[in-house]
């Protein structure tokens, strides 16, 4: 590292209630570990409120600060969630702050469903993107072209796939905010020699489209009025 | 699944002040997906008091009940951290409660350094034991057999390698509590089949006894005064 002052890049984790609480932690925990040694590197959890928000695995977790104080963050990463992460596509305070960090941020990152709010305020258009296998659907309803990958960048955007893959989105974000000599020690200090004890999944031999039509269909009809009429008309 | 009546089993997730928040999110989003299907296993997260408690990542969380209001859960899960976790070491109400939990539960299990915890109230003295890479010698000192391995199971004790390894370990519990079948489909909500961007970790091409001293040290020479003391005149 060079002697000269650094620039502080503050790195954003974006609340909202219900959210998946691993989508947030993983890249968290990975950003953070880098600030450890990285000063410049500054992560922050932002919401609306400074309150306890619920998640979807019973833990409540508090912000550092609100959207207002943090309304132009270098990054920002959006986490998912099922049903809630559908009600923030369309929660306006959610929206007002998406769109208007993505103007000004050099990243925008997003961890499994949280694709979808990116979406959902017209930031994937006509890119290539990423998210949870079980709402690919809604993600191509937005103009993205959805792959099946761990991750996925185009341009400043980077998109990890359903919630664990938050990782390892979050390892290849560290790369590009330092090298990746530093990021395989952020990954050795999180001790990330991942070892599944089943083994990996077979995507294709899981019946996957079959269950994301059911997982499409479990989320609920009322919440999909506010979807892509192209979309809804395909599914319901 | 028979259409009996299930007995509860509650997993007690243990928080206190400072802990590393992935240790705790990796397997409590595990036991709270496998909970969505299994509505006779509930997550818990116990803490001292109902109050926002800070992790290692910045953000606060806030558990669901306290240690008094949770004595006897079926299964219990220490999450570790670093100088924190040693400090917990010493703590006489969190000793108290790991070993009057321990006393009754059926599957006792940590995650990283969490294992150094149970260590402490004597819970792994003569037994396999696994946590993270950095504290092995810290854990041996208690008359544990520390083996280098994702996850380590010795009776009713089921410990995993450094914070990553709690969503293994999660996985492997899963298992335990369900079947294979129920843990993999817990894996699939999850997205888990893992590509690390940079590859796996070398533990051997890391100079990992040189990283280990220098960690143990990075702990801070006062707090060791409270371990064993053939642990601290090898290493200070």
């Amino acid at each position: 590292m060079s002697a000269e002052a650094q620039t502080e890049k503050t790195i954003a984790f974006v609340l909202y209630p219900g959210l998946t609480v691993f989508d947030l932690v993983g890249p968290l925990q990975v950003i953070s570990r880098l600030a450890e040694t990285h000063p410049e590197i500054s992560p922050v959890v932002v919401g609306e409120r400074i309150e306890p928000m619920a998640t979807d695995a019973g833990v409540e977790v508090l912000p550092n600060k609100t959207f207002a104080e943090v309304p132009h963050p270098y990054a920002f990463v959006v986490p998912g969630g099922a049903q809630p992460t559908l009600r923030a596509m369309s929660d306006p305070v959610i929206r007002a702050y998406i769109r208007g960090a993505a103007e000004t941020a050099d990243v925008v990152a997003s961890v499994c469903s949280g694709a979808l709010i990116l979406a959902a305020v017209g930031l994937l258009d006509g890119r290539q993107a990423t998210t949870h296998w079980a709402v690919e659907k809604i993600l191509e309803s937005y103009g993205a072209t959805y792959q099946r990958k761990r991750w996925v960048e185009d341009g400043k955007f980077i998109m990890s796939a359903g919630v664990s893959a938050g990782i390892d989105m979050g390892l290849q974000l560290a790369a590009r905010l330092t090298d990746e000599a530093t990021a395989r020690q952020v990954q050795l200090s999180l001790d990330y020699d991942p070892q599944p004890p089943f083994g990996r999944l077979d995507y294709g031999e899981m019946g996957l489209p079959l269950r994301a039509r059911r997982a499409f269909a479990a989320l609920g009809a009322p919440l999909l009025t506010a979807l892509p009429k192209r979309l809804t008309q395909q599914n319901r």
